[in-house]
């Protein structure tokens, strides 16, 4: 087999097979197919395209090109959820102390990775003290005790996604449906999960602009998903104004605890329950959404939901009692209100802008080697369809530096439109496709 | 200026602009654009391709990416001719000193290649003594004085063709009309001279099978001839069976001495007074291609075309008796005639096939390292159209190895169709572009 032969043949419009693709796959992984020829196939597929049988074979060689976890030893279902990440998307931080006070066990890695805000471990290092740093087999005891833990991605998990993503993403190859699939599906199959649940977020916030491209990508996940044989469902929601009201690493923690006591924003919550009712039928521990959603709002209302993200802040070497009184929670020196210099009803807020003042007041990374100020960020104290006065506060901005924060405000200010006329609510869930 | 930016906006249907362009030449043949992002942008442009403009500021990219060769010393309009290959394709070897004999200067840069046969150095070769290792001075001064020089292809012509050349062979990008032509038409300009007639081959023994497809590339070539300044014509010929009848290095040079002699085979005298006479008019040397062709068939009767190649091969140290009494070429040991096993009139012969007899007879390069026997080869008895009795010659087996040429033979006769209605000869000459 030659890769020159498949690149050509794909060119050609052809459909590659199983054999042809577990050889590219690994030949490009060993180093034995050079970058150029896999850039000039990655071309090609944007061209041409994979189907879905091609889009799943790739997605398995890619999952098995490093470690497969085996969570087998963990009782129960295991379920995993992923979010094609937005603004102000804490979901993790209270969706999984949620279900797992329902009795799912929640086993995740993530990232940290490049964006406006952390990522999760970020977000959970507000917690002095905690850390993903655990051992494998102290990861696995914790799902068991706990219901939950969180490792950082080990350098093992599908090595061939990571060389073909950062391939792809300096050749303007990365926009293809089936390659973004393939590229989360990979890990998510490797993590072991029994079941999974995506939140696909649209809207101008989102890595997918348009709704129909969201559910399009939905779509190939749950596909590949369904013929790797794991129970896999998606939620689209919207992303065309930042989730909740918190952007910034403390400050969504903040919420999301606030969310765990049942003051959380209304977005939020309806989010939080799609996706963890989703999450709790796949468990198995509920026979539809609508009982699955009771158990939920149950575990809120009781307090458990709020004691199990302490119990698993805590086993995972953090301050819980932080989960109990944020004022232990990293702060920034100073807060500015952010004062509207308009009346009317919020028409748009311009999510990427929001995101980059998060970036501006130092709570992001713009490169791997970046320090985040976890501290900063902004209360957004308007969203799309509220009446403002002149005046009256549409943001506090959190920052330790006067000079960054002046510039954040100003960006806050321009990303906000006004319209005389009232303004309908947007729907948070798009869509669920199973 | 980056890469990435130019690949997405080719990829999206973009036109590059020269700035683009000349910034992504110069950074590949530098080695500061990687590989793996070129190969991206052929891609890219293989599916979305270039258009006149774009293909033209390529061609010139590459062209000056290194020496461009300063003929104006030279007196009189140089005219080059380049053909795009075939099988028993000697045509340099008789048109060169058919026009020479007009008059024109013909200053030329041919390689050796990989093919069935070699180059036309390889064989020029025959002549004993011949070589193609002169200086620039040297080079000169024989166009100026014999009218006819021939030098190997320096290193520094068109080195950006060369790199990108390389790099479409391995990653499926090389059948682009854009890119074809503008690799040719690189290293053309580079080579310096006034004016250019192409042979465009098409047929099965071509790299241009289609008709249509040898068309577009011969108008592609012409535009950028044209737009680039010089006078540039070209002409569409068979490649559907061998050109003549000798196929093999020194065959082919005594076919080509034949036909000086005014004994040559009617296809391949067709093509030299085609090319010819359009080199002539480009050179200034006739108004109208008609006086032109009756120039060349003059120089051919009172045999000045003859001494004309003579005085060529003296002038590069080459063994000019050898034109008067080819009994000096090299001449291999065995000679064996292919008898026709059927009866009919022959209506195809796969010219790629013998073009493979060539090679497995040793008169081809199968790689860079290979020795070329230059005795080898074949001389073809019957071609299209030709009725054959059983028992009758098809052809003649020149070789130097007696197992070689049993495989040779067998693969000669599978090249052959015959059929039982009379088959119309084709027609040589199937369009001009100018």
């Amino acid at each position: 087999m030659r890769m020159y032969d498949l690149i050509m043949k794909k060119r050609n419009g052809g459909k590659l097979v199983k054999p042809e693709i577990d050889y590219m796959v690994k030949g490009f992984t060993a180093g034995e197919i050079p970058d150029y020829q896999m850039a000039a196939m990655m071309m090609a597929v944007y061209f041409v395209g994979l189907d879905e049988e091609e889009t799943l074979h790739l997605t398995m060689a890619m999952a098995h090109s490093g470690d497969m976890l085996d969570l087998s030893g963990i009782h129960g279902v295991k379920v995993d959820k992923h979010s094609t990440g937005g603004v102000g998307d804490k979901t993790s931080l209270a969706l999984t102390p949620m279900v797992a006070a329902c009795g799912i066990k929640v086993a995740k890695m993530s990232g940290r990775g490049l964006g406006h805000t952390g990522g999760t471990i970020d977000k959970l290092e507000s917690f002095a003290g905690f850390t993903t740093g655990i051992t494998q087999r102290r990861f696995m005891e914790n799902v068991e005790r706990v219901g939950i833990a969180i490792m950082g991605q080990t350098a093992d998990l599908a090595p061939a996604d990571k060389k073909l993503y950062a391939l792809r993403d300096v050749t303007a190859t990365v926009d293809n449906m089936s390659l973004i699939a393939s590229s989360i599906m990979s890990k998510k199959l490797a993590s072991g999960a029994d079941a999974i649940v995506l939140d696909v977020k649209t809207g101008s916030g989102a890595f997918m602009k348009a709704e129909k491209d969201a559910r399009a990508l939905a779509e190939e996940m749950v596909k590949i998903g369904k013929n790797a044989g794991r129970r896999t469902s998606a939620v689209i929601s919207d992303m065309d104004q930042p989730l909740g009201y918190a952007v910034g690493n403390a400050l969504e923690v903040k919420e999301a605890i606030a969310t765990l006591k049942g003051e959380g924003p209304e977005d939020f919550v309806e989010l939080c329950l799609a996706l963890g009712s989703h999450m709790v039928v796949a468990g198995g521990m509920a026979e539809s959404l609508a009982e699955a959603e009771g158990k939920l709002k149950q575990a809120v209302a009781d307090g458990s939901a709020l004691d199990k993200l302490a119990e698993f802040v805590e086993a995972q070497g953090g301050d819980k009692e932080a989960v109990y009184d944020t004022g232990r929670l990293p702060k920034a020196a100073y807060i500015e209100e952010v004062l509207s210099p308009q009346e009317g009803y919020v028409e748009h807020i311009v999510c990427d802008e929001i995101g980059i003042c998060s970036l501006m007041l130092g709570g992001g990374r713009e490169t791997k080697e970046s320090v985040i100020d976890l501290s900063v960020g902004m209360e957004l104290k308007k969203k799309v369809g509220d009446y403002v006065r002149i005046g009256e506060p549409l943001a506090k901005v959190h920052g330790n530096d006067k000079g960054k924060m002046e510039a954040a405000v100003k960006r806050l200010l321009g990303s906000y439109r006004f319209s005389g006329q009232p303004v309908g609510k947007p729907s948070l869930i798009k869509a669920v496709i199973e």
